[in-house]
């Protein structure tokens, strides 16, 4: 750590705001990815944008790593710090400014917990729809970074869909704030989508002008169950095809229920192949129609039980299955890898029946729960870092799993981001035009490369390996 | 024009698909942008994708300027050959190729008429909303290139929030494919939302994967009168605050209102102030209920007249007034010079006067409608091309209406584009770094600058004066 950069940085922002103690670095050296720690030389808390800029270019001119950080709720590694630097907190910068009733936005800074929002905008009769599954302890700059995504996805869309400006430090320190308190604006390339989940890797961003949109009146839970994953699936396909389009619809394999079941004793038959979550708002009447409906979908298909909530109380039970799956889950080995392949809505029983496959080709310990409406699923490998070889499995099924979703036609990660993790693999996806582009884009706003450095950019790439699995 | 390249293209593309004659190369000299002409030195049709891998390599090679182009219904010169060169067809590439009812998908090529898939979707209960005013001639490629708003944008969002996957030819004549039929994808920067609306300026859009909604079940349409502007301006308010969110709600003023009746003969009082088309679609229920609340808002404001349709030919009646209201205009002056500034909903009535003050500072007509939810007016100036010192009175106005929307946190276009029209006025918007970030991201991937020179980058920066104009 240069003294001389340490000064500066103390000399700007205060004592109190720069962290440097083993302790105090230890706490940011990792986020909620498995196997992933570095040491940060150095943890800053800025104050305002001012404060931002000053320590951009002080990075800028020392060449120092800087890694924004909301919670450290990333699964990809995204807010770890392994080039080492400078970690940029926002717990100053953690005011909601705005609410503009007239032209349904909120300006909030970074640092705003993004329960905080639903909160605050649903008191006023109005509706903040991302929700991921960390809503409790993320931060909004967080997910504005990731481009979080959540179990509403289906129906009302993700993080860019609600981010209507942003007020960005990019890496030579200049501030750049693109779109506003509109509607429409085709000024000019759309800068904000491209920062909406780039991570990081392009800037620091220091506001943001969310939109907002009407709370729904009313809203219904209900579930089914299924002895045959193919019968879920269907349900899924069918319920789209009547053109109902869920507030949720969320699946959860047998082996999540098999883990709900031990956990919480919800009375889940332990043979059950599939659980699905579904849920619907809006007019009440429409609420009514689309919930009964999706129930009689449900049946058709052979669902062996299903219910549907008459209060608030019974809703959160029915919920239960779905919000616990993942604690549920970690609780059985030392270590929780959770992953985020997105396919085609259509592929969806294809895709879990390729991870089960995959499980057991390299034997490792796979459950899958998601959100089906999205193509969205979660295959959570449990395992321990501590052991290399299980290790060494784990990584192949997760390069079987990547594979299998891209040759359906989906995607690395629908929600969670590329971060360090999955940077090796990102040409699968993004083939090397768009690894072209990418680099071309970050290299002209960062060419000396210290934003979110390892991120999205991989040190060293994969090769693809087309993987001829038992189907 | 180098007969080298003009021989390979023709053994290219065959002589059937290359336009040299001069009456060829004068119908594709302008679009629909007033005061904008210029030859380009040949017009090509590519048959498929591999034909536009093929032209881009040669005009790499031969440094030849591309302009691609649909129907040429741009409002900003947008695809105006300005710096000669070569102008794209996409009349062989219009076809349909697949709809996907399972995953709400429809995979088009650039050339399909934007109404073509309009009748195409709903004829299956589905539903692709953006309407801009040209849909009936615009291509979906130029709705891409542009992203086209239309009527239906504050409900339903404009062409990029339906665009899911691109497949386009970067100036290297690499392809890049980005996105797919996926509801969410956050492997890396969104590239497709960055392509989305950047006008031909980065490469060329070949295929577009559109994501497509169920079709609402019902719809109403309703006008209201009023004699007073800010009477119309606090209703448009009142509606949202009363969370509805129409999926019409548009907007005439005097000016436009006289030209309408003058044309169509509609009865309609020659000193109203003020007329409103509202329309809800969705659930039968809802629509009934928000309709009769925007209705009972309208008279709580003074309105002097409403009604509301109880079938479609009455709906379509009530709609002429805004329908004709460009062609009531266009008629009046030999030019018509249809402009897009956009402000938050809230400054509504504030724009439209400081419009109207503009139009008497400097002594020219200008009349006003527009997207009253969106805040995106359509200032339109009825003038002279031919009358120099008029046409020196229009732009200084125009520039006054820049300034004065831009103070108001507004922004130049909000459908439109900013095209070669525009470009000098982009600065103003963006700020330096704005611009700073859109020119390496240009540079970056068309360092030649083959790729619709001129547009969204100007040749020469307009420096902005504040105006202070009288209010």
């Amino acid at each position: 750590m240069n003294a001389q950069f340490l000064n500066e940085l103390t000399e700007l922002l205060g004592k109190e705001n720069v962290k440097t103690t083993q302790a105090q670095l230890l706490a940011y050296s990792y986020d909620a990815t498995a196997n992933f720690q570095a040491l940060p030389d150095v943890v800053v808390s800025p104050r305002h944008t001012e404060d931002v800029v000053a320590i951009v270019k002080l990075c800028d001119r020392y060449e120092m790593p800087i890694v924004p950080r909301g919670s450290g709720t990333n699964l990809a590694a995204g807010t770890c710090p392994t080039q080492g630097g400078l970690v940029m907190l926002f717990n100053h910068m953690n005011q909601i400014l705005e609410l503009d009733a007239d032209n349904l936005t909120l300006t909030v800074q970074p640092g705003v917990i993004t329960q905080t929002i639903h909160e605050y905008v649903e008191s006023k009769g109005l509706f903040y729809p991302p929700d991921p599954s960390s809503m409790k302890i993320s931060t909004i700059g967080g997910n504005v970074n990731e481009n979080s995504g959540g179990l509403r996805g289906l129906k009302y869309g993700v993080t860019k869909d609600y981010v209507l400006g942003l007020t960005v430090v990019l890496p030579s320190g200049e501030v750049l704030t693109c779109g506003g308190k509109l509607a429409k604006d085709v000024a000019g390339y759309d800068l904000k989508a491209m920062l909406v989940g780039s991570e990081g890797t392009l800037g620091i961003i220091t506001e943001i002008v969310l939109k907002l949109i009407p709370k729904p009146v009313a809203q219904k839970t209900a579930i089914a169950h299924f002895d045959s994953l193919d019968a879920a699936a269907e349900t899924v396909s069918q319920i789209i095809a009547a053109k109902i389009i869920p507030a949720t619809l969320e699946f959860l394999d047998n082996g999540t229920i098999q883990a709900v079941e031990e956990f919480m004793h919800l009375g889940l038959p332990l043979d059950l192949q599939a659980f699905l979550l579904m849920e619907q708002d809006g007019e009440e009447a429409q609420v009514e129609r689309d919930v009964a409906q999706m129930i009689e979908i449900a049946k058709e298909n052979g669902a062996i039980f299903t219910a549907v909530a008459e209060s608030e109380a019974e809703a959160m039970k029915l919920k239960t299955g779905r919000r616990v799956a993942l604690s549920a889950l970690a609780r059985k080995r030392p270590t929780t890898i959770l992953e985020d392949a997105t396919v085609p809505r259509s592929e969806l029983a294809t895709m879990v029946r390729a991870i089960e496959q995959i499980a057991r080709d390299y034997r490792v310990q796979i459950s899958t729960f998601g959100h089906a409406g999205d193509g969205n699923l979660h295959p959570t490998c449990l395992t321990d870092v501590r052991d290399a070889e299980e290790m060494e499995r784990v990584e192949q099924a997760f390069e079987a799993i990547f594979d299998a979703s891209l040759k359906l036609g989906g995607t690395l990660t629908g929600e969670h981001g590329v971060g360090e993790m999955k940077s090796p693999y990102l040409a699968w996806r993004l083939g090397e035009e768009g690894m072209f582009v990418m680099r071309a884009i970050k290299q002209s706003i960062d060419p000396k490369n210290i934003m979110n450095p390892n991120k999205i950019f991989a040190k060293s790439q994969k090769l693809r390996v087309v993987i001829h699995h038992g189907e």
